[in-house]
């Protein structure tokens, strides 16, 4: 079973991986493969579709990085963590996600909510 | 359909209310039968099983009242919000309870998180 501090630190590589194959690399290690995800902005259904919903958003924020701000912070099969997403200016947006956990470690269903940034 | 508002404050409402009957009627609005809530420290299995976790929290906390702290942030079936416990020395526990959101706009899945009080 995968750490949930190293399945949070891919989750977070994934939303920033910029190569097509690296980031389908996080995104496996990351998700389960009918993995969801589920935020005021976008969804994602399936590993795959997951990885076409981030790359959409790194298309639209190019040059800006996710970061981990607190968390992981898990109980049971439960995990929440808090990220702000950077441009060169300093930060643009804020948010706090929550997931269920697959029994191998790996995120089965991420519902993103955005916190004050 | 119920206000997300309103159906957060029953539930807020429901872990205060120490007349069974009254608590009872609190949960049927706010949950469905088959909710479940799990928490670091606690879980429930139904209305019934949420009702008898209320009422042995109530028990552990004798003279200590929930209030909402932040909240209700809702999207698309998905809510959060934020409760501090308080007793007369002030507050003793706080905590950010995420929620899936049945399509009666009852609570149908919740899972606590203990912040920082």
């Amino acid at each position: 079973m995968a750490e949930i501090e190293t399945v949070v630190d891919n989750y977070i590589a994934a939303w920033n991986e910029g190569d097509a194959g690296g980031r389908a690399r996080l995104i496996a290690e990351t998700f389960t493969d009918d993995a969801t995800y589920l935020d005021p902005l976008m969804s994602g259904d399936g590993a795959a579709g997951i990885d076409a919903m981030i790359a959409g958003a790194q298309a639209a924020y190019p040059g800006h990085r996710f970061e981990l701000k607190s968390g992981p912070d898990m109980h049971n099969d439960r995990v929440r963590f808090s990220w702000t997403l950077s441009g060169a200016d300093g930060p643009v947006a804020a948010g706090t996600d929550f997931a269920l956990v697959a029994g191998d470690g790996r995120l089965e269903a991420v519902t993103g909510f955005l916190d004050q940034s």
